[in-house]
């Protein structure tokens, strides 16, 4: 079981300073939560992670169904023992993946869906390669062409043996492109599962419920609300929140304000360096995104200059860390500019480890001063 | 400048103990040599390197001329401060780059070259993609398609520029089919090069001349005896020693017996787990080899039981570390044969670092003990 309490609240927003306790120890939020999908942060061994200050992990449970499998994790004792993470650690539910591999796969995802602006999905269809009824969601494994069926109760079973701290609740994460019609039916979907989750659930783990509802306030705040109104012990805010950063903020706060206040909301997969002070003043708690450990294996820093890519030939000769004001083991070593784009250059591994290693600590330590801006008064 | 002092020789074989002292520090020989071919050992940072027990790292000449250039690591003062390793280093002359690149690429090299014996290489012949001449080697970059030229005054040039503590004279790295006419022939241009590279280097660096011959006993000793007359700080052993191990051990011992005993040799290439006892009883003080690197990318660890194979479905369920008996941080973890399974499975960069380390520790502590043996006159 987990406990949260709040240790300060923002008088300038909405923002909240805490203390999420678990039985794998202490998260102070607000906390950026690291991505290792596949039970492990792509790169990095566990240890590493920990140096970081990466204080929770979400891994991913359609992944880890498919492989290796949850009765493999639950011979090693669960996925902490399995990975040897001793933090916190989460699990989300493969409700995302109802999207991804959905119609996101049908209309791509990220920018390339943002130019089909244009189409719309309404009540009714569905996407080409998976099929979703109010039972559940039928994929075929990406492993071996195997029919998958995911349900709430198959994904909280699925949850258990994994042995995460959190695991969330079975939703259908919607496509951008779908209407106020395809929400409102798939919200019923997501709200009957969260039920169903619920009374499937027999763990001591924390279950959080999420809440859908797409771009549309009234369907948004319908779902806080009704999914605030279940016993969870936390909230996943899930799908998108419009075209524009400001739309974000205001979706996230209408929403947020209809949950209870006193339970910890995590927003997920949404983080960007330039959404972060946004999101935490609507008074997110926790959220993952793989922007840090994505960019760093396409050879980007995360810098208090802003984002370098070292694979561009003005690093060739630079002496200078990543950042100067970083205290990672990258930038303390120093491992220079120069030798990371090297190492790029030649096609070497390690550089995107380096990477990985800087990106989370720049991450975990911006978070950390916000923290310190909550404290001070100053956010 | 190095040093040399030999603090016990074997009564059953030609094994040596040593200390090969560096401007970086002590090199406890017989040892095994990293290799970090474009100044990296491939997924590795150089502080990981050290925890591996690895004492000394050889680097490559030709790779680093080609990226980042000997210029980029001169203006980071040297490939030590470059890639961040206070330990012994070495860099390979580009003398193997003319095989690999030149016959090697013709008539591929380990097993592929194997099916090729009735193929014969004879005086005269040029392999396809570079020129050899009196005067050096005209390569085409594989970066860019430039033209390269490499000879005994421009290895030692950008080797001077890359600040090693031991650099090798530019030699003629023959194809195991080439034979005794091509070998004779190729051997007086190495020897005139050898000459030229000790009068062309102008730094404190230490200078290992290197021994080729091809599989050709007489060959092998005229070269011994003329490299070894040199004013070189030690000996490469370059080339191929024949089809079997047997064979092998033969011709290094004819050839190590005509060289002056009280310097250094180090064996270019060699040094599977299987030849490791062999090599260092003809009297090999080092020897670098790709082996524990290569393989652990592609999901091999070496154990006290053998090779295994990682990727392979029995280790699905395994709580096993790589090998009980080994003391390396993977192995104590222990990150378990299931989880380094499931990385590799799901095609994660972690487990080519976890399966690094771990080989390279394991192929450092089997040359420790090597040494242990031969301290108490058991080798």
């Amino acid at each position: 079981m987990i406990s949260f309490s709040i240790i300060k609240k923002s008088k300038k927003s909405k923002a909240r300073l805490g203390i999420l306790s678990t039985p794998h120890g202490d998260v102070e939020t607000p906390a950026f939560v690291g991505v290792a999908t596949q039970a492990t942060v792509k790169t990095l061994t566990s240890d590493e992670v920990r140096t970081v200050g990466t204080q929770l992990l979400i891994a991913n449970t359609y992944h880890l169904h498919i492989r290796p499998g949850e009765d493999v994790i639950k011979k090693q004792k669960g996925i902490h023992t399995f990975m040897h993470w001793d933090r916190p650690m989460m699990t989300d539910s493969g409700g995302f993946q109802v999207f991804s591999l959905g119609f996101g796969k049908d209309h791509g995802t990220g920018k390339i869906l943002k130019q089909k602006r244009d189409l719309q999905i309404t009540d009714g269809q569905q996407p080409q390669h998976i099929k979703i009824t109010d039972d559940g969601v039928t994929f075929k494994s990406y492993v071996d062409g195997r029919t998958l069926f995911l349900g709430p109760q198959e994904s909280i079973h699925i949850q258990q043996k994994i042995g995460a701290d959190i695991i969330f609740a079975f939703d259908e994460c919607t496509s951008p492109l779908a209407d106020h019609i395809y929400n409102a039916k798939a919200l019923q979907r997501t709200h009957r599962w969260a039920r169903t989750c619920i009374n499937t659930k027999t763990s001591a783990q924390a279950l959080y419920g999420i809440v859908q509802g797409g771009k549309f306030k009234d369907l948004r705040q319908e779902s806080a609300r009704y999914i605030g109104s279940l016993p969870f012990d936390g909230f996943g805010i899930g799908g998108e929140f419009g075209d524009s950063k400001q739309t974000m903020s205001a979706m996230l706060r209408w929403t947020l304000q209809e949950l209870p206040e006193t339970k910890p909301r995590h927003l997920l997969g949404i983080g960007h360096i330039a959404d972060i002070e946004r999101i935490i003043k609507t008074g997110v708690d926790t959220f993952d995104c793989i922007t840090p450990t994505h960019y760093a294996r396409h050879g980007y820093a995360f810098t208090s200059q802003g984002k370098i890519d070292l694979k561009k030939s003005e690093h060739r000769n630079s002496t200078r860390p990543l950042d100067p004001h970083c205290s990672c083991f990258v930038c303390t070593t120093p491992y220079t500019r120069s030798y990371i784009h090297h190492l790029l250059k030649a096609y070497e591994i390690t550089p995107l480890k380096l990477l990985t290693i800087h990106n989370l600590h720049f991450f975990n330590a911006y978070v950390a001063r916000v923290r310190e801006k909550i404290k001070k008064g100053l956010l």
